[in-house]
């Protein structure tokens, strides 16, 4: 997606241990129309699977889910990181490792919204190490739901999650693929 | 707003000590088509307003406030509540008192997406005791932005929340607000 590379090249600050600042435009300032245009190009990527619902998390997954399930016509689904008077005693759990912040978290999802009958696209800003991406597929694998596709909008290539992903069979498509960031500068895949 | 009483009524689950819970459509399940409604009702009553960004916290007002956005052509920032490494150093903070997960927590936004050139409109999925809502004015005082309004999905009104910020003199609209909750039955305003 030429217009998202470009975006990143352009307003991307990258910083020590290969970590790739977007915070202008994607998890902390929001950039709604370049949104749209992500929401657009993973419709055209998935439009043909039978999605019923989009699954994310919180909080940099939630923007893209929402204006994504625009086009596709469904809810949202996020994954809450925390506990909270708010969320339904019945969920489905999995334990995430965050590089990020290092830490180790719960996910959670309540039952209620999450079943055998969903066919769900998952979708979340960045991958690297894929450890929340794994978190959100376990989830859905003991919901018992299909996961038709999962969307990334920004994948680290570099680093495992993808490829990981990629053997078990799931399609995952990412919006853009960084193969390298060397002396300040960024190598997209193809 | 018609609509949204209705759905609290069909679908919101109230629980003990007055908790409302909307998560089958407003803050864990998200319906995006309520949700646009919500996005144009806040720009019904806030177009003539001079608003050219929409500030909200992470996670529940995120998708109300990239949603809305769409309707005023503007973009998002939303406070953050965690630490990380994507989070710029150079940050407003406030300090924020949470009733339902009862811990105080601080929420920052980076210095660089608000600033007072800024006139922002505050959303947020709930207000009670307003105390997150006050950390976000307090952020916007600190960068001198303007707050042109705030938008706010549900007003519990037998809390103070809301009658201290309208108090203030900022022009607060909730899209619903609740008077009473008593015997698993809920009283809107007016």
């Amino acid at each position: 997606m030429e217009l998202l590379k470009d975006r990143i090249i352009r307003d991307g600050i990258i910083k020590d241990n290969n970590i790739i600042m977007v915070d202008s435009f994607l998890n902390h300032q929001l950039d709604i129309k370049l949104l749209n245009e992500i929401g657009k190009e993973f419709y055209k990527r998935f439009k043909d699977k039978d999605i019923n619902k989009i699954l994310t998390i919180e909080a940099s997954g939630i923007a893209i889910a929402a204006i994504t399930a625009q086009y596709f016509n469904v809810n949202v689904v996020f994954a809450k990181k925390t506990l909270s008077t708010n969320l339904d005693d019945n969920t489905y759990e999995s334990k995430v490792f965050s590089y990020t912040k290092n830490e180790t978290y719960t996910v959670r999802v309540a039952k209620k919204f999450l079943d055998e009958k969903d066919r769900i696209l998952i979708v979340d800003d960045f991958l690297a190490n894929g450890m929340a991406l794994e978190g959100l597929i376990d989830i859905a694998c003991q919901a018992n739901a299909k996961i038709e596709g999962i969307g990334i909008v920004i994948e680290k290539g570099f680093q495992k999650g993808g490829d990981n992903i990629r053997k078990r069979g799931l399609d995952l498509e990412s919006l853009v693929i960084i193969d390298e960031v060397k002396d300040k500068s960024i190598t997209f895949r193809q």
